[in-house]
């Protein structure tokens, strides 16, 4: 299990966050926010300090497929979403493009809303990673992405997901007993007093978990 | 009706391009390839260049959307898009952002699946513009938002529509009887061999449909 965190605000804060917890987490995300503020300059930037860092741009793509995606990729990104809701003309432009590159493509299935058909549909097509994402929007404390995640997992018991939407040290327990391939943080981690301390508990949780599995 | 032009190039092109067109032109989109090279720091490029050409940018915001549409307006954007796709409270933070900045929002509704239904919700909520838009990667000469428009029309006689995809020569004749308040044209006249004869000629054909009508 692969921990992943979202970087949502302004570079030079994510760049500090990174300083503090690189160690504990495996996949640094340059969240859509950061994209747009930045553009895919901002993984540049995060490459550069941190070499060995997996880097994840969540572009959503809704369109152009191949052509969004090679920008990503070009800029030395190793996972790059795509919308679920994207037509499938569109995942099978960006799973072209990962495969070109050698790199990895995830499946953002926020808004999507039948998540079994759809994620059938996906892991034919051959998409890498599927990720169950409850929109920050509509986030609640009763709404988030474990109770679409349990269903899911029922139905497709090995399919590789990812889980996002209001993660932190609440529902880490819970998380780990469904199985995601990738845990995806962030306001827990990068909004927190101290972001190391929860990083690295919520990697001790998961360590324990792959240790006992 | 106006004369939207999408720039998805790279910046340097998108300013040449700008440089020879902006007469003909309304409106000047920074396009979501372009957001993604060069995040929104592109919109102020073309605003020192262009401090009176109406600026939107086309984040296709699906999530976080007070948040992320205020990236663009801060940055000093006319017009920012969401998906109809997204959630109704992501909509909403879109357009509450919008009021705050006075500023507008268009919704793309590229991939939803019943535009009569999701239209009348979102002009019930006070969207400003609706884009009515056949996905690049869904484009045949049988494939354009025109089909979509056409029925549209016939029930909401007056609904602020925006058309995108494909737009060209050959459509805009046809273009205009569907009164779009906003005709979006890119690779027409982005990757035309004279972008301005090309632009020139869809601006007059707009022109004589504003005179006679």
């Amino acid at each position: 299990m692969k921990l992943q965190v979202a970087l949502d605000g302004p570079i030079e804060h994510s760049l500090a966050i990174l300083q503090v917890i690189h160690p504990y987490i495996d996949i640094a995300e340059i969240g859509t926010p950061l994209i747009y503020r930045e553009g895919i300059g901002a993984v540049l930037q995060v490459r550069q300090a941190f070499p060995n860092l997996t880097l994840l741009a969540d572009l959503k793509i809704m369109d152009a497929g191949e052509e969004e995606a090679s920008i990503a990729f070009t800029a030395g990104c190793d996972i790059v979403t795509v919308l679920g809701l994207a037509a499938d003309v569109t995942v099978k432009g960006v799973l072209a493009a990962a495969q070109d590159f050698s790199r990895r493509m995830m499946v953002d299935l926020i808004q999507v809303p039948d998540l079994e058909v759809r994620s059938r549909e996906l892991l034919e097509m051959g998409c890498h990673l599927l990720c169950v994402h409850t929109a920050y929007d509509l986030q609640t404390d009763d709404r988030t992405p474990l109770g679409d995640l349990r269903c899911l997992r029922r139905s497709l018991p090995d399919a590789p997901f990812a889980v996002a939407g209001g993660i932190g040290m609440n529902t880490i327990d819970e998380v780990v007993t469904l199985t995601p391939k990738i845990v995806v943080v962030g306001a827990a981690i990068t909004g927190a007093s101290d972001p190391e301390r929860v990083a690295q508990a919520i990697r001790r949780r998961i360590n324990l978990d792959d240790a006992i599995s």
